[in-house]
Parts: structure tokens; sequence; C-alpha cells
């Protein structure tokens, strides 16, 4: 860290993405909110935060392990969605009607969350991280990159009313499924526990017994749990890239 | 650095960012020029070079701190902008019509941008570096973007003429609000003066008395300053991230 | 490397650009692919892999070095590409309609990448990386972000259908023109040789005698293999930044 | 690691600590060895390798937890460092005569070294790391430095004589205790219960119940050895800065 | 740093410099406290901490600037070293009888020092760095090896019972001129005027006017402070190596 | 390299080895200051500067590859020496008569030196790097210790005084087989040449055709001679760890 990226951070901290009481969590396909933020969200949701998850795309490709396909699949896909929410304590999850793998365009994706933050107004918005150069998936890249841009814009009165839209209160913004984690929520081998529970009983259309990721998946997000969770002397962990308003516009050195 | 990077670095220097005639620089909205690079373009004003301000869109929803709204806004940005140009010591400042907040379709912002370049000839763009992954503001990045992909494009004169367009002889860009800096123009604490008093005195629209950015944003713009200035052991100084036409194609290496 | 890398690195490797049988090499003009990647072509091709070069864009705005003009270059940097891959042992070359310097919609460009992967069926993708900050030409940016995503997408049957294609086997990309290889293809001063050849010889137009890129283009091609080559204690050597199925998805980490 | 570094250590790769059959583990004090190499000493013993622990010091001063002093505390560390070492399935146990806080000249610690190492004829030394810039401890410093000398010296026929000892077939030299392990002996849970049973349980005038050594070195000793392990893909391991004959003299790439 | 790295600093933090109640600040010759840690003896001086200082030569030899020559050389020092240290807040000042470049033994330096660490009972150690690859000069080396050896030993009754001395309640050990500083010490503008008055106002002998060190000496001491203090987001701030009692033995991690 | 680093190599930038007129290399052993530095020898006495060889020990213990023994071999490897310090164009080849092996006391190892430096009054010392963490051999630690002691204690007429012995106007020491090397003189595929025949056919006794040395240290020399070439874009350079008298003493960033 170069002397002012030092400077920078003390003088102007990354918020905790603790510190808030409304939250929107978004996720490209029914399951990816639990596997980027699954146990942080539990933790919030038990501390009485307002949590809302939006899911952008309906999953219906998700098919590989099921029988069910297209419409059907979608339809079991919202109720597998809804009923993982309720197990890690989050009863709000909201669906726009964008097919699977860019189904829709970037313009109209934006408006539809714009939508949903005006409506939600939220402090923090929990999104995957569009600036990791490993990830090839399209709709991840794409949901990334819009809620970036509204994490910044939605909460100028002006470039929302350019949308007809009110604006929201957002502060921050924080990227699940980053390479580079600035910020580690603190949880628990139990939220651990119900993050996997709430993927791998909830979402059985996505990963039935027998499968690869079945067993792939819970390793490595025990992996990441036990190391982040290392940092803070913690038994487990959830890291995110966060960045709060002074950190999102003309302030470079937060980017490294 | 490896030994490829710097081999590399030794074989096809990185040009200076002063040794040019003409020069356009492109700012998202009236004050970024300033904010970004405002000491060198005065530097350069005073050096008797050739300097064009471009600014890309209206600025209209920059009203979080004056009472003029919409219309009104922007024609009152345009002089503030016009007289900091001037304070600075350029004189030719020039505005696309673009509605502030992603008013314009990308291509047509890549074709008014590059009517400029046609026109003004230019051997050197100053734009924002859109590869700066903590930067939310769209305009931001689209107008980096842009010009990136201009400036190695309108050099070519078979990819101007499929625009319709003549060529310029750009032979750099510089990449402004960067996070990596690899070229700095010594400036001094004269020019940085003038440089703050062109942002807080000209655009009072943005940045009246008593507001939060007026105090932070000249204590980062000088610890910056200063900073920059002591790795060239002066006083003051500007970093740039700059390709040469070397550096803008099929050299990876010019990119860590 | 953090603990993390390191783990995930070695439980899930990733794949050798050398294990697969059938390739899709992508370029966006006609040499791109030889200068990218000519050495390790001609490697796989002496070795009986199946293999198919698709150049993206006609080339023709190529016209510095060369009187003929429009459809003529385009005709004549056709047949230099057919002459060029035949050198280095490819006799299956494709091309796509679309004009040099954006002539395409990024839609229509991914839907005929997507066509030409349903029809080949590789295994594997070698496209330039997207991922170069560097980099300014935007056919370059664009073809590799159009194969970035089919690398993940096309080998998904419910993600082809919705362009009503079959999906592909495809396992692994392999970016060329990186700045972070993580795979090194051992090749020899000979395949040097005939790539350069490929290049120069073949691509007449692009490179007659006297030009500057015909002295410093080998330079560096030659620097880069032997440095490359001394990592793998061999004379020449190709470096790539591989992607296997694993590393392209959920899998932060392998972007480091 | 500088391209330099890398080709070294693949064209002369540091020796693995478990390929050899004689070993001799050096410790400063009665307890040193088994805190910094126990778990790998333990599992060479049930390999069956030929082992032998040199302890240089008598450790009279270790009296911080005991009522025992002086020679008395002397004798009974002796007994405590021969039933340690047979926990460990070690039976040959030597002691230097000399006192604990530098009771010695450098010259007659180095000469009492050697004759150990020309009578047993190990093929490796494990030592303290004297490369540690935070270890204070003047005893750990001299053993390592002693060691680190000899690991080079007494496998030359010449050097040895000047001594009149004969030359002994030392292949390599590994530090414990160190900041910068390249070996990882990969251990499990049983061996570390066995590496800290044999010092706490065994050196009980050190580590009586109640101290807080007797909390801290096993959490330590815990957290190194799974950290250790993660890097080999397993549940623990150990680490040290293992030198082989090629890296010991004029390679001082090999000290990075 | 590593993942072990952080959590050992996290684990076990290093002690501040500022929280101990009685210290000892070691010097090789007669103004080396001062430049390398005078503003810091100064803040705590004021601050009421009892500060003893101890020069260990006689700096005979200091003699180019001075018309002054050996015994009458060595009682003018001291009497600089007398003021300058008053000039600091600081009252006990005591001499080592050695002669300046290596006159004395390194058992006769380190008995010495021990003598005086058991009469004045400090917490903590201000001495040179001796894992300064740089320095060259053997008295620097001397003085920070002792040190270091006896920051750890003269704590424990045992070892100090070895030279008939009671032990010290040192707690920590703080290398100045240090190329590794992990804590730093807030000072000020007028501390740091301070120290530098007591530098060249008191050691005439050795920084006449006109001498290049009393230029080049403030200019890096200035900028060195105003570095620091960056850090901590304050004006002037002195770096240290701390070394608390976890760190100085078997802990390797401590040393990065 | 902190920002404290980079100004304090630009305000005070080390010298080039090659800037002096007078030159003393120390080795070790009598054939180290060929292996060590070889080509630059042959380069600066090609170019006229006045260089003198000093050999502290008597190889005597170099014995393994040759039947001669014990005196008999120190005579030929005199020889030896002399002939091949002649083959690189220097004719002033002295000899301590220190025992191969640590066969002296460091105090009159430096005195011995210290009488040469008198007598020959070189600008710059070539010596071994004693800061190599890998470096085993106690002769190479010796002679690289009491010669960076002597770097800056030989400049100063009081410490020499105290010797009995006139100062040196030594102004920098630069470090052979050294990890970390800061300045690199070019030399040339015949320098090195001469280097390895210095090496091969001069000293024989140590490496006759057929041992493993003969292929291996040749291989190291020619890796190395053309990658820090690389550096400075030519064919070939030796590197070294090069102090001026700035960076000796009290400036601890130079260490890094």
């Amino acid at each position: 860290m170069s002397l002012l990226d030092l400077i920078l951070s003390r003088a102007a901290p990354v918020p905790s993405p603790e510190e808030f009481g409304t939250y929107l969590f978004v996720g490209p396909h029914p399951d990816d909110i639990e596997i980027g933020a699954g146990a942080t969200a539990a933790k919030l949701a038990a501390a009485g935060k307002k949590i809302t998850f939006l899911i952008c795309t309906d999953g219906r490709y998700g098919d590989s392990h099921t029988e069910l396909k297209g419409d059907d699949l979608v339809l079991r896909r919202k109720e597998e969605a809804v009923a993982s929410a309720k197990a890690l304590g989050v009863t709000d999850v909201r669906f726009l009607p964008y097919l699977d793998g860019v189904g829709y365009g970037l313009d109209e994706l934006r408006r539809s969350v714009a939508e949903v933050i005006a409506e939600v107004q939220p402090e923090v918005l929990f999104c995957p991280d569009p600036d990791v150069d490993s990830e090839c998936h399209p709709d991840h890249l794409n949901v990334g990159r819009v809620c970036k841009d509204l994490a910044f814009c939605a909460s100028h009165a002006g470039l929302m009313s350019g949308m007809g839209l009110p604006a929201a209160p957002l502060k921050a913004v924080a990227f699940y499924m980053t390479a580079r984690p600035n910020r580690y929520v603190i949880t628990s081998p139990a939220l651990l526990k119900l993050q996997l529970d709430s993927i791998f009983l909830c979402h059985e259309t996505q990963f039935p017994e027998g499968t690869a990721d079945r067993k792939q998946i819970p390793l490595y997000l025990k992996l990441r749990s036990r190391l982040f969770g290392l940092r803070k002397l913690r038994a487990a962990a959830e890291g995110f890239r966060v960045l709060g308003r002074t950190q999102m516009h003309c302030m470079p050195e937060a980017g490294r």
C-alpha cells in the first residue's frame, strides 16, 4: 500500500457493512446471494435489520441436474429462493422477470433495479463484484456493473429524477464474490451451517445429492470462511469489497 | 516489475505528457478537468501550448448546493466552466449537448468526441482513467472508455474514414484521476493555488462556502500534489497514467 | 499469492492449454492470431490437433503500408490469412463479415462467434485478453469480451438453447496478448521462426520490408519467447492466461 | 520471485527434508527441538530414520516456574529431555556441557558440535534459523550460526581435517523457528498432539499448569501447523527453511 | 503480510514505545541518540518519564571538523552530550569509557551495558537497529547487537545472575535508525525543531556551520518526520522497529 | 519501494562502480574474485584502472579434485591466482597468509586487510556480500563483514590512526555474490568468455575437466550475465550491491 493509499484509508475509512439499517441484496440468479453473502444476510436478519433480496433473472437454464425445464423450473426456483431466504431470516424476496443468460438489455436491467432501490430505500447494496477478471458469466458481470453504477447514482436526487424516481439514502456498496475483500463480517460456524443449508437444502434443483458442486462448494465456502475468520481472530467470517460514498467517486486510490 | 516489463519500459519509454504542442482535455462534467489536471493545464497554457477543453455532459444534476435547476443551472455551469478555464489560461472551451447522468448512447458520445478530435487535431488526449475499479460514476467511466478507444483509433486514417472524419496526429493519452500514475508533471504551489481557485472560486454552484467538499477536496489535492512532488524532489506535481502509441496496442505489459 | 489463492491453485489447478483435442483460435483481424499465439498453434497443428482459425473483422483499414484499399484489401488479406495459417499447419480458416474498426454490434458479434463455436465444437478457445488495461483497440477488447462470455456460456445447453444453438464441450479459455500469463507452452526456436515467417512473409500488406514493425515486433516476440522459455528451463515458450471451467465462475481468487 | 530466482529454484531444487536417512537435531536448550520441529522428528522416527538430538546448553536458568535451581535443575531438565525425546520416538539424546545464557565461547561451541557431527555422520542438520531479525536470545542465534557454518564445512574433508575430525555426509540444513519456510513436512493432528505432549507433559519444570505459555504456545503451534498444512492441502504441517549443498554456497539467490 | 503474520500481529500486538515509565536510550557515540530518537526523547521527557542516556564510546575520532583531538575532544563531546540531553529535557546522561572505533571487546561492552540496565531498571531500551544491511559502522552494529541481546536477557533473573546482576523489568526494545519501522511516535514541528537544535547547536564540534551534514541531515530528518507523520495523519512522527517480550523470542514471524 | 526510499535514491544516488580510479578486489579464496566479479575486473583493467587483487586465505582445503595437498596445493593455487588475474589484465595480486577454513581471528584479518587498504589507497572495495542469508561458508561471511566494516572505517583518519595506519580515499563498496544487486556493469560476451577462461583454464586444480562445477558454474554465470544484461538492454552485465559513503552510515533505507 502506498503512502497515499494509507493516508486516505485512515482519513476516510471504508464503512463497516454492518452499520446500516436497511439492506438490498441483489443476485443474478436465485442462489447467488446465498453463496456470496448468505451468512452475513442471516447475521443481519437476526440483528433485526430490514433486508430485501432481489433476484434479477429467472434461472431457467440452471437445468443440468433436474427434470424440470423452462417455466416449470422458473416457478420451482422462485419457491426455492423464497424458502432459502426464509431459512436465513429474510422474508422480502423480489424477482425481476428477466430471462437467464443475458435475456435483457442493460438499460432495462438498470431501470428495473433502480425502481426497486427507489422503493426499498436501502442504505447499502450487496451485489457481485464486477471487477473480477476471472468471472466469465455475463449475468454476474452485468448485475455487478448495474449495481455499481446505481450505488452511486441512486442517492443523487437529480440523477434519479432523470428516471422519474426518488433518490435513496445509499451510503455504501458491498461487493460479494470478490477477489479483493477489504471488510470482513464476523460470522460463526452456526451461521455458516445456516448458509450451507440454505444453499443445499433449499436449492435442491441446483445441488441434488451426489453432484460435484455438492461437495466442492461447501469445501470452498468453509475454507474461505475459516481463513477470513482467522484474520479477525474468530472462527468464521465473510469478506466483501466495500466502497463508501467517499470511495465511490474521484478517489482512484480506493480502487487498489 | 518483471524483467519483461523493465526491458520494455526502457526500450519503449512512455512519452512525457509535456512534450506535445496541441492538447485536448476531455471532462465528463464542467469541473472535472480542473480537479483531475488543472495545474498541468495551467502549466501547459503558460508554456504557450494550444489547449482545448471539451465538456461532455451539461452537469444539470449537480444541483445539491444551488437553487438553480435544469436549463438554468446548465447555462450557469457553462459560464463557470468558461471562467474557470480562463483562470487557467485556456480560452477554447467546447460543450457537447448531452444530459448529465448517462443522457446519451455510447455510440453517439463516441462520434461526438471523434468529431472534436478531427477538428482540433490534438497530439494528446487527457481524460478520466476508465480502469479505476472504485470509480462508480457512469459518466466518468463512459467518457474514459470512449477517449481510450479514440486515443488509438483517431490516428488511423482508415478507422476514422469509416466515420467520414479525417485522422488526427494523436501520439498519447494521459489518464487523470488514476490509481496508477506512471508520469508526473512537476507543478508548483502557485499552480496548485491556481487550480484550487479555478475549482472553488469559479465553480461556485458546486462548491459554495461551508460544504464538506470545500474542505476535503483541497486537502486531498494538496496531499496528492505534495506526495507526487516528492517523487520528483519538488514541491508539487500531478500524476497521470500515460500510454504512447507503442503502449496502446498489443503490448499487454504496459498495462501493469 | 495469498494462502487462499495458493490452496485453490493446488486444489483446482488451471488446465494446460495443450491437453485438448479441438481448438478454436479467434482473432480480431487477419494477423492477430499469428502474433498472439502463432508458435503454439503451429505446435498443436504438428501434434495433430484439430484447429480452426476464426477472424472476426475484415481488416480493411490496415492500409497504412499498401496501395490496396477497401474490398481489394479485404480480399488480399483473406488470402494472406489463409496462406499464413497454412504455413502454421492450419487449414480451417473462417471469416466473419464484419468491418474493421467496430463495424458490428456486440450482440451480433456474440451470436456469430457462438454459431462457429456450435459448429466447430471446440474444447478450448484462444482469444485476446480483454482485461489488459493498456489495450486501447476496441476490436481487441470486443472480441476478447465476447469470447470470454462464450467460453462460459457456450458449454451450457440451456444458455445456448436461448440462441437456438447446441452446446459445445468447452473446458477452458486461453487468453493471448495477456499481461498475466499463468500457463506457458514450450515452443522452440524453430517454431518461433515459423511464427515470425507466418507474420512477416505471409501478411506482406501489413509488414512490408523497411517498416518499423518489421523490426520491433520480431524483437518483442523473441524477447518474450526467450524469457517465457527461461521460466520452463527451455529456449522458447508462449504465455497465456488460462481459465478452466472451475476458474471461470464464482471463483474470484482465480482472477488475481 | 525474480526470473533468476525462479530459474534457479527449478534448475537446482531445494531437497526435501524427509529424503535422508540420518538426522541430527540441534537445540539451544532442552525443549527447543520439540517446539521447533517435534512433529517432524516424531514422523521421521516412526519412519525408521536414524535420529540424534543434541542439546547445547544446560538450561539452568529456565527456573522461573520451578523450585529447582542450578545443578538440580540441570539434572532434572536432562531427564525431561530424554523422556520427551523418547515420547517422540528418539532415544539418542546428547548433551553439551555449556551453561545456559552464553556460557561458552563460539569457537568451543563450534568444535563441540563438529565433534558430534563427526561421530553421528548425519546427512542433514536441523537447527534454529539464525537469520530471524526478531530473535533476541543469544543462545538461539549462536547455535543457529554455528550449525549453519558446519552444515557447509563439516562435509569437506579438508576443512574438518583442520580440526582433526573426519567429514560427514551432510547434504542439507533445515532451519526451524524460521520466518521464511520453503519446505513443508506434512504431519497430522496426531503428530501435533504428540509434539504438544512432549513439550507440555515432559518439560514440566518449564510449563507447569496455569502458566501463560501453557496456553499460548499450543495455540501458536496449532495455528502454524494448520496454516502450513493448508498449503499442502492437508490438516497439519511443519515449515522449515532448507538449504541443500547447492544453495549453501555462492548462490545468493537462494537466500531470498 | 502473510495470514500468519497478520494473525500474530493482532493476537500479540507490538507494544507502543510510549506506554512505559522508565527509559534507557543507548547511543554508540555522543550524538546518535539525538539523531535517531531525539524528538521522541524530548516528548517522553516532557511527559515526565524517567529517562537515562547511555553513550558507549568516547567519540574521539569525530574530529574531522574540529581542532580538538584525543582526550580534549572526548571531554568536549561529553559536555556537548550533556548540554544536548538537557535541551531535550534529559539530565541523566552516562558514559562508558570505551574508545571510538571498536575500542572494546564485545563481552566487556555487553557487561557494561548490563550493569547500567541493572542499575537504571528500564522498561524499554532504545538503540540502533543492528539488522540494517547498509549500516557499515561497526560501533553501531555492535551496540545494536549487544542491546538486542540484553533486551531479552536482562529481564531474566537467572541469565543476569550469571553476571552477578539483578534483573530489570524490560518489556520492549525500540530500534532507531531502522529500515523497517513498525511503530510511530507522533511528535510535532516544535519537537522536531528541538531535536535539530539539540543536534546542531549542542554538538558543534561535529556539525559546524558550513558543513555538508549541516544541510543534509536536517533535510533527511525533516523528510522522514513528515512522511512518518503522514502515516499517522499528523505533521511529524518518528519511526521505530519495536519488539515486545512476545516478539523477542521464538516468534520468527515478528522479524518480517 | 517506499516513497522515502525513492526520494533518497534520487536525492543521494548510489555511485556507479565504474567511476573510480583505484580498485581493491578482496576474495576469500584464490578463485572467488573471478567468479564474483571477473568480467568487471577485466573491463576495468582494459580501461586502464589501477587494480589490486587481495586473496585472504590460502585455499589449502580446495583439494577435492587434485592430488596436491597442503603447502604444495597452496603454492600451486597462488600460481593459478596470479595467472588468472593476468588473464583478466590484473598484475598486482596479494596474498594474506591465513589458513583456509577460518584459520584466523577476525581481529587479525581486519588488521591485515586494513594494512593493504592503507597501502593501496583504493577508492572502492569489491568483496563478497556478507548479508546473503543462504551463504554458509564462514570465510565468505568473515571476509565480507571485515570489508564492509573497513569500507566505512578506513576512510576516517581517526579510526585508522587507532590502528596506526593512514586513511584511504574509499568512496564506495561493491558487494559481489549478492542477492540484491542495485548497480549493473555492462560487460560483453567477450568479457564473459574471458571471465570463464580465467576461472576454468587457470584454476585447473579446482575445476578439472569432467567435474560438475565445470558445467554448472558457467551455466549459472552465463544466465546471470544475460539476465542482468537484459536489464540494461545489452547482451551481458554483472550485478553488484553498491553503497556509497552516504549509504554506508545512518541511512537505513539504503539497506532495503
